[in-house]
């Protein structure tokens, strides 16, 4: 399965919308109507964002040489288009610059495919390599905690801390998966849920409270997540709720894993308080499926991301190395984040 | 308000699954109908279960009488119905034991009545000294968390954990209380915001997982919760969830206080490991309002109850003292919990 993908000039999506309900492919044939779904949340997750960009700019370029239209310029208008469907997406950009670098190096729209068709391997790639890596950090644990959709379903084939689990499923089949189901939009029991149960692995949806009992009570070997963004000192921005199991973990010493490629390490926030935190709408937590749930003058406040800070971080899990942020030591922990060499591994 | 009541010898409660959507008073005039109630959760929260027990008795004495039925055997009908109409409801047993005592030390009809409205006026007056102990204990939080339901819902007046929020209130106005909706049955955004908009007490609803990131970002003084069981070593037993507001508290350096009546204090039951915990449907958690939410394959898992150790937990607040677990030294842990004087306060 790949969340997006690209075959005869067209890209195809799974409409996440739909899931688990149905499980409806769409195939899209222009900009105009790829942003539509980049904003519906139709597709989502930072790298399929990242895919999404640069195939969006192939598609600009097929319908350019198509209707016989001024290259350079639909590309310009589709950059413009998908760089600003939804702007605190900074992987969408990604993928829209990777395209524009090869057009700037003299690429006709068969190289520019070529070039978007790049990000999406690179992609597959990376998602496979942090698997394979976090299932060997993580080798002999049985029963896994995971938290939000860090899947194909935000990537391209098997995502991130799906794939270290994936990964681990293939070494020596798992007991469990402990799926939290991830309030207020349920991407756990919605997303997580239907990939693991795709792939045949056993899982439970708990709620999202259930996951200090269950780790402190001695059922979980260990916990992995994703991470939208990680500060250069370690400390990591995720899915609200991220840091409770983190706490849980280190109380219960068991391993806190953090699987996100390099892309997501970013050398120019310095630490966690740095990172703006998304407030959403209140209406996520006051309302469930449309329907008031909460008491009718009660307001609610509904931050989307949590600061996991460093200290309680077991591993960083990349495509290129694997970071153990509790371990360093000063005075160079920006350093030690943003100049390792690209494809060592280093565990100091 | 009170949750439930006796007034011409009949019960009114409030029917606590009509909330928030309706405030529905409903009058009890038999035993049966009492059960039904109780069994429905219309009347739910041990200490206002261990209140309907008492006055399910006075019910049937006042129905014997007035059918003129024998007395002995409409109360041990009674009592055997109210027993089990949840059988893991310990208090209810305590409300109806109650009632069976004074009939064995020869009380008539007015004089069982009266002994009912004693448990009653019992649970009011613990309720009114845990409030007031407790915001004497974390007198100055003006920002507090809570989680499920330990408000006047589950008690007859103020609860608990909210009797608590209330005394601080009332000393200076709070800044705003953190009201867990608490998944997967939502007493904290259905009962909680209810009791405390109609308090006038400001507050807003969070999803579970976000307690986490606002306590370690130091946007909460204090967490007040209530309890369903406290092991002799002051492990506490409460609603799923409450382990992790615990670890972000010791973490956070913030107090963790449980606000609970003496008749939570089980002696019996050494220590945390030595609770059941409740394993409940799992299509609570699988459906959200009666719809599926959850991928159609995967199933559940619903812990009801988590364990806090006694290490986290700052303070256990009852109507008769302060106890501070994590301060307690062997060999008498048991013994600290068991034998201390009834109307004393220890804050060893």
């Amino acid at each position: 399965m790949r969340t997006i993908d690209w075959s005869d000039d067209t890209v195809q999506i799974i409409d996440q919308t739909r899931l688990p309900e149905a499980e409806v492919l769409v195939d899209v044939r222009d900009v105009d109507e790829l942003v539509l779904h980049i904003r519906s949340l139709a597709v989502r997750g930072a790298m399929a964002l990242g895919v999404a960009g640069a195939l969006g700019m192939a598609l600009a370029a097929v319908g350019a040489e198509r209707w016989d239209q001024d290259l350079d310029t639909a590309l310009d208008a589709a950059a413009l288009k998908l760089s600003m469907a939804r702007p605190t997406a900074v992987n969408l950009g990604y993928g829209v610059r990777a395209v524009q670098r090869a057009r700037a190096a003299g690429a006709d729209v068969a190289g520019l495919v070529a070039a978007a068709l790049e990000v999406r391997d690179e992609d597959i790639t990376a998602n496979r390599a942090i698997g394979e890596a976090g299932a060997s950090f993580l080798a002999g644990a049985r029963r896994v905690l995971t938290h939000c959709n860090a899947g194909a379903l935000a990537g391209v084939e098997e995502g991130t801390a799906l794939a270290v689990i994936a990964g681990l499923h293939r070494r020596s089949p798992l007991e469990v998966v402990y799926v939290c189901e991830t309030r207020p939009l349920l991407q756990g029991s919605r997303l997580t849920a239907w990939e693991l149960s795709r792939g045949g692995i056993p899982h439970r949806v708990i709620v999202d409270s259930a996951a200090g009992g269950l780790i402190l009570g001695g059922g979980v070997d260990a916990v992995v997540v994703g991470a939208d963004r990680i500060a250069a000192n370690g400390d990591v921005a995720n899915k609200v709720g991220t840091v409770s199991h983190a706490l849980a973990a280190r109380h219960a010493g068991i391993p806190f894993v953090v699987a996100a490629p390099e892309s997501t390490v970013d050398a120019e926030t310095a630490t966690g308080q740095d990172i703006p935190i998304e407030v959403r709408s209140e209406d996520e937590v006051l309302t469930v499926l449309g329907r008031r749930v909460a008491s009718p003058h009660s307001r609610a406040h509904n931050p989307a991301f949590d600061i996991t800070p460093a200290v309680l971080v077991t591993a960083i899990v990349t495509e290129a190395r694997v970071l153990r942020p509790r371990d360093r030591i000063s005075p160079a922990p920006v350093k030690t984040l943003s100049s390792a060499p690209p494809h060592s591994r280093s565990t100091s």
